[in-house]
C-alpha cells in the first residue's frame, strides 16, 4: 500500500477526441514473448532502383512513365481506392456480375438496395481520388534523412493539396504509410492523400466532439489540452515556439504521439511561413528520436487532422482533375454544414494536429497487436503513456541538441 | 454504362451493429504488391512440445505447473491485462515513481487526476481478470482438427465460464487469436476469456444499437438482419436448422463472417443442447472451409458477444477467483442497468453472436493491412462482401458434403 501511482493500476482512459477507450494494463511488457516477430525492416541500399514504380523517369504498373522530377512530385494513383465517378471504368470490368444485387439503370447513377432491408443495409456511392506524394527523387532518402528545406517542400506540397482538393471534396486525408509493417508496398519515402465526398468516420467523431467541447466551454478541445500538457509536462516530448509533440494522454499504440500547433490553426494551408519552418526542423527531431528508439527506421502511420472542407460550391467547377479524372457530380444534400471556404475565417473548434501511431512495442521486430480482445471489445495498452513519453524524451535529447 | 453493379461501384456500407462505415473499392486488388509478406503458418509438428507453457505436465513461465489435464484446461493467465484489483502485486513493482502523477494515498484505491484537466484527463480504475482455455492436450490439434464432440467440450467449456465470470463481472469476452499473424503468442491451440468490470466500447455500442433497433421496431436487429440474409442468399456461407453464418454486408476484413443462432438466444450459456451439438458441427464446417482457402492454417481473431452480465449483486460475493486471486471491490453505480442475472427471461434485443475477423487478402502471406486511411479516417476493403461470399462458399461445399 502506500504510494499507488497510475503506472501500478490497471485502468482506462477516455479519448475526448473520439469518445473512445483504452484498457491500460502496466506491467504486461514483462509476460515472455513467444510470438510473432516483424522482419527487421531494410532500409533501402540504392539511390535509383529501375523496378520501383515511384523513381524518376520509371514506367509505372499504370502504364505511364514518371517525369524526372528532382523535388516532390504528386500523380493520381494508378489504383485508386476511390475515383471522381464511383462507377469503376468498363475497362477494368471483369465479367458482368452473373446476378446483379443493384438494378439494371441506363444512368451509370446507381441503385441502391431499398425495400424491407433498407434500414439494415445501407449504402451509399463513395466519390473522390487517391493521390501519391513521392517525398523526393531518392529512393534511399527518407523524411528523417532530408533537411529542414527538403521536409519543408515536403509541408509545401501537403498544403498544397489540401487547399486544392478541399475545393472539390469534403475530407483531404493526408498520410504516410512507413514500413512494410504498416502495409507500405513500396519503400520508395512517399505519402498518400486520399481525399472523398464524404466525412469518414474519425474526423467525423473528431469534429463532432471538438463542435461539443466548443458549445459547452467556448475554447478549442485541443488548446485546452495543450494548456495541460504544457502545464503538467510528463507526457511532453518536444516543445518549440509553434509547436507541441505529446504522448497523448489517451495513446493507444505503445510510442503513438500528437503533433499540434500551440496557437489556433484550423488546416495545413493556413499555417504560416514560421509555423511551416519550425515544423520542418520538429518533424527531424521527431522522426530521427522515433529512430533512434530501437536503433532501427521506425515503421508508422502518420496523417494530418484538420477542418473538414466546405461543399463544392454550386456552379462550374475548378479544373480537372490531375491526369484525365473526369469531373465529379455533386451528391452532396443541403443539409451538411459547409465546413471552410477559401477565404474564410478559421473554425474556432478545430484545431489542425497530426496522428503518428507505430506499432512497435519491444524491439525492431516485437510489435503490439490490437487484436483479440482490442477487437473485439476495448483496445489495450501494455505500458503507460507517460512511461512511453520518458522513453521518447529521453531519445529525443541528444537529436534536439544537435539539429536545433 | 447499362448495368451497373456493386460490385462495380465504389461505395461506403454502414455497420448497424457498430454505427460505423466501411468503404468498399471493388477491383483494388489488381494492384500489385511488393509490400511486406506475412511469415506463412508452421503447423505444429508435434503432439506435446516440452517449451510450451500450456501442454499437459509443463511449468509454465509464471511458475505453476500444469496439470496432466485431458479435455479442456482452464487457468488464470499468468501475465494478466486485468486483475480482480486493479493495483498491481507490489512483488512486481519495479520502482517507486519518480514523480508520482497521482496522489499519495494510504488507502490503495487511488486518487485520480481532478482539477482543471479532469474533463480532458479522464481515468477510471479497471478490475476483471484473465483466463487461458486450452482447447485440449495435443499441441498440434487445433478446433479445425477435432470430432465435433471434442468441439462440443469447447463449447461447453466457454458457456460455464461465461456463466460463472458473468456472476462478478459486467463483460465476459470469450476469443480467440489465431496465428501468429494474429499476434498468438503460443502456437498451442487455446482461446482467451477477459473478464471486466466495465462495458467496453465494442460491446457498448452493439448494445446501444440493438435497443435502439428494438425500441423502434419492436424486434432483435440480428433477428431482422438474419432473415434479410436468409432471403437474400447471396452473402450466405453455412445455414444450418439451428445457425447461420454470412460475409456481413458491412463486413470489414476480406473474408469476416458473422455466425449467429437462428432463433433467439442471447448468451452462450443459455444455449439449448441441440443448439450446441449443431454449433460444433458447424465449427468444423466453418474452419475446415477457412484452412482450405489458401489451403493453409487461417489466421484470424474470433470472439463471441452476448447480453452484457449483470452489476454484482449486493451482500456477499461468490467463492474466490480461480487461484487465490483476492475478491473485487464493486466499483459500478447504480445508474447502469442491471443485465442479466441466473434464472432472468433472455433480452430480447440482445442475440448471441460470434464475430471471425480474419486478415488475409489474397495468399497465405499476403494480407490487409487497416493502416494510414484506415486509422485516420474510414476502414476500407478491396472486394465486395458478396465476391468474398462466392469464395468462401466455393470452399465451403465439398466440406458439407464430407462433414454433416
Ligand atoms: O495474450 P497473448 O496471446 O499473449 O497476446 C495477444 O492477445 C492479446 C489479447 O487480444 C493482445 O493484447 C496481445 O497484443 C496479443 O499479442
Ligand atoms: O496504398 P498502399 O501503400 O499500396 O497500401 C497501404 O495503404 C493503404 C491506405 O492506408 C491501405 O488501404 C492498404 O491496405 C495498405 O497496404
Amino acid at each position: 500500500a502506500g504510494f499507488v501511482a497510475m503506472d501500478d493500476i490497471t485502468h482506462r482512459r477516455f479519448n475526448p477526441l473520439t469518445g473512445r477507450w483504452v484498457l491500460v494494463s502496466p506491467g504486461r511488457t514483462r509476460r515472455p514473448w513467444h510470438g510473432g516477430q516483424e522482419p527487421p525492416p531494410v532500409p533501402a541500399a540504392v539511390a535509383h532502383d529501375p523496378l520501383c514504380d515511384l523513381c524518376p523517369g520509371n514506367l509505372r504498373a499504370g502504364g505511364e512513365r514518371n517525369p524526372s522530377y528532382s523535388g516532390t512530385y504528386v500523380f493520381t494513383n494508378d489504383f485508386p481506392a476511390l475515383r471522381p465517378d464511383p462507377v469503376r471504368p468498363a475497362a477494368l470490368l471483369v465479367a458482368p456480375p452473373a446476378d446483379p444485387p443493384v438494378a439494371p439503370s441506363a444512368d451509370p447513377a446507381p441503385v441502391w438496395p431499398a425495400g424491407p432491408g433498407s434500414g439494415l443495409l445501407r449504402s451509399e456511392p463513395a466519390r473522390g481520388t487517391c493521390r501519391v506524394v513521392c517525398f523526393g527523387p531518392r529512393h534511399d532518402r527518407g523524411l528523417v534523412d532530408m533537411t529542414p528545406a527538403e521536409v519543408r517542400a515536403v509541408v509545401d506540397t501537403w498544403a498544397a493539396q489540401e487547399e486544392e482538393l478541399s475545393r472539390t471534396w469534403r475530407w483531404v486525408q493526408v498520410f504516410e504509410n512507413r514500413g512494410t509493417a504498416m502495409g507500405a508496398s513500396n519503400p520508395h519515402p512517399h505519402g498518400q492523400i486520399w481525399a472523398c465526398d464524404a466525412l469518414p468516420d474519425e474526423p467525423a467523431a473528431e469534429d463532432a466532439r471538438q463542435r461539443e467541447h466548443f458549445a459547452r466551454s467556448g475554447s478549442s478541445l485541443l488548446m485546452d489540452y495543450a494548456e495541460i500538457e504544457t502545464a503538467a509536462g510528463e507526457r511532453v516530448i518536444l516543445a518549440e515556439e509553434h509547436w507541441l509533440v505529446v504522448v497523448p494522454f489517451w495513446a493507444l499504440w505503445p510510442f503513438e504521439t500528437l503533433l499540434l500547433p500551440r496557437h489556433p490553426v484550423d488546416r495545413l494551408a493556413a499555417l504560416s511561413d514560421d509555423q511551416r519552418d519550425g515544423l520542418s526542423r520538429l518533424l527531424g527531431r521527431l522522426l530521427t528520436g522515433y529512430d533512434a528508439l530501437f536503433d532501427h527506421p521506425f515503421p508508422f502511420s502518420m496523417g494530418w487532422h484538420g477542418a473538414p472542407g466546405p461543399h463544392p460550391a454550386p456552379g462550374p467547377r475548378p479544373g480537372p482533375e490531375l491526369g484525365s479524372e473526369p469531373e465529379p457530380e455533386s451528391g452532396l444534400g443541403p443539409d451538411l454544414d459547409p465546413g471552410w471556404g477559401p477565404g474564410d475565417p478559421p473554425a474556432a473548434f478545430w484545431q489542425l494536429h497530426a496522428h503518428f501511431y507505430p506499432p512497435l512495442l519491444r524491439s525492431p521486430t516485437i510489435r503490439k497487436h490490437q487484436v483479440g480482445y482490442e477487437m473485439l471489445a476495448d483496445v489495450q495498452r501494455d505500458l503507460t503513456p507517460e512511461a512511453a513519453a520518458d522513453r521518447l524524451r529521453a531519445v529525443m535529447a541528444p537529436v534536439a541538441a544537435n539539429r536545433t
